[in-house]
């Protein structure tokens, strides 16, 4: 099986997040009020996966990163926890449902919502950010890569546009985070929402949210704190604000396991090496004919996906005879990013996506290309 | 090390939860759409738990489970999502704040709260419900047992006040899924929420609720599916309805493990098992003087708790020495149930909360009633 399937959760974990999870399975209580070891143990381990989480964004200190389930849930509570009805907010076509739904929900109930568009190759028209501009504009909310066709955001740039204006920037870092190395501080993010199964490697059931200090977001859940026992309302203290109920302190575990794994080889060094991959099999997959590859794998920076379609083939039946005659795990349809294909033109189509992760080979390069050869050729 | 904080969370798991935690990492991709054998293999991890779920409970058919992190966030989608401003709900003051702080935040969107009572024993007055009944009454919201006394609440009376009354049933079961044999269908309860890393003895980062059929209930998050890409709204069939973004396949691997295993083992076997464990315990440390225990262990039906205090000790104090001088793993402190104990009067004191599971031995239970009949001697 060669997994190429990444973008949707990466397969290959590192021994040690393996390692950890069971560790913690074997030895983790309930984090929280208690004196015991085994809570103690809990404790830890959640704090190891805090400051692992803040030591790789930057964040000013560990207390600035609340736990998740996963992206999802933390673009939830950043959107619906900052966003006011009359409030208006810039987003983009190359937005996932994950942060689509949370503001069409917030426009039903009175925001109102701005896209920026793209070019033909997928590349954000940053120019029409100044013009969506109005009194009420409150926030920016945009990811740092398109995960249908791996465009990477020019953050430094939005990054101004927010500062200038004086607005809020929320990042959906869920194709980004743990793949590229970037600074929360340098880059003047006030919340940037992450997950912990794709490139950081760690369990699914994890992800998490980047607060900037001095910003109150209001929570989506509510409960048990272990602190405040007595008082009516959850805890306003970064990060119990945001957690309630018993953390997933057996997947936090690995989840630090596969941070400390990515910062231990490098996350500069993994990304060159999945950049690397990328190209080569770019390269190769845009010189056969019927073959239409989305976004721009060529870029200086590009998240390690390839999108493709074989002229007027559905999209599901390639990523079926992939998976069927070359055993090759790909992803088909319409990635929850529905907008983005719109724009592609590719609502009916769908498209095939290789992602990939640094423990892929070369040979698996070469021969997913082959099989992608073989399969225009045929067609 | 001797562990007595079942309620808290499970630590002793069986091997077959490991097991499936460790599969799940090495083989489960992204549940969802795809065609690979990753994928596929993720979705029937999916499907397996919620058949696991289902049958546990006696649920319509496996669609009525939607998972969550935690119990936690099954009550806040529960409450936030069937209750609205000008209803009015009546719970108890045995809930968890997990229960309590979802409620205070309706209460101040302009919904109603009353709490039913407790006797000496903390065993609810039941016969409060009938005066609390309004026109604007929609739901009763209780738990199935108090996490701080172990009393376990008649769901069947529950159920019948609430049928003659055309309200709805929402049930905490965070003290007594796995632990009770019991069917939604028979209780006539609307829905039921649950964590998986108590007495079902799955890893932490699991629960969810079930979903009584015909009821719709409001989603807390929306975001990616996997289906119906192009709606703006998240879908409206459970059991996706509930659920968005990545689940947690790995631990949801664990959880079916856990409750198959529970199931295979029998329901009512391991319940006789950790009531005659907790009974052991209870006989012993009632006769000591000056041990004070709360609830009503003695009772036909009892959750595997024992709470208690020494005089006027300090609880934190006792915890202490349990752990520091024997090696005991208890709670103390306020157990995120702060009606409870102004109920019981032990606000400022706290309780000793001993909470068993069926791994705990005899030899365990003797240690423990000695190391309180030491400690009361000493203070």
């Amino acid at each position: 099986m060669i997994y190429m399937d990444n973008a949707a959760t990466s397969l290959q974990k590192p021994l040690q997040v393996e390692q950890a999870v069971l560790e913690a399975l074997r030895t983790a209580g309930n984090p929280g009020r208690g004196a015991h070891e085994a809570t103690l143990h809990a404790s830890r381990l959640v704090y190891g996966a805090r400051a692992a989480a803040a030591e790789l964004f930057d964040a000013e200190d560990a207390s600035r990163i609340a736990f998740t389930a996963n992206a999802t849930e933390a673009l939830n509570i950043a959107i619906s926890g900052l966003i006011r009805p009359g409030d208006h907010v810039i987003t983009t076509v190359c937005e996932h449902n994950s942060v689509l739904r949370p503001l069409y929900r917030l426009r039903d109930r009175g925001s109102m919502l701005s896209f920026v568009g793209v070019d033909a190759r997928g590349n954000l028209k940053y120019e029409e950010l100044e013009a969506f501009l109005r009194p009420e504009t409150r926030a920016v909310v945009i990811t740092g890569a398109s995960n249908v066709t791996g465009n990477v955001t020019d953050l430094s740039y939005i990054s101004s546009f927010v500062k200038r204006n004086g607005l809020l920037l929320i990042v959906d870092a869920s194709q980004t985070a743990g793949e590229e190395l970037f600074s929360v501080q340098k880059l003047g993010i006030d919340v940037l929402c992450f997950t912990g199964h794709k490139a950081l490697l760690g369990p699914q059931g994890t992800g998490g949210l980047y607060v900037k200090p001095g910003l109150s977001v209001e929570p989506l859940l509510v409960g048990g704190s272990g602190i405040h026992s007595y008082d009516e309302h959850h805890p306003k203290e970064m990060p119990t604000a945001l957690e309630a109920g018993t953390l997933n302190v057996h997947g936090l575990a690995g989840l630090a396991a596969g941070i400390r794994y990515r910062m231990d080889q490098g996350i500069e060094k993994l990304q060159k090496r999945e950049r690397d991959l990328t190209r080569r099999f770019y390269e190769q997959v845009k010189e056969i004919p019927s073959i239409i590859v989305y976004g721009d794998p060529a870029a200086k920076c590009h998240a390690p996906i390839v999108s493709l379609n074989l002229s007027g083939e559905d999209s599901a039946r390639v990523a079926d005879a992939l998976w069927e005659e070359y055993g090759i795990c790909v992803r088909a349809g319409a990635h929850c990013a529905p907008l983005m294909h719109r724009a592609l033109g590719t609502v009916g189509q769908g498209v095939v996506r290789f992602s990939f992760s640094h423990f892929n080979t070369e040979e698996e390069i070469e021969r997913a290309a082959e099989a992608v050869r073989a399969l225009a050729e045929e067609a």
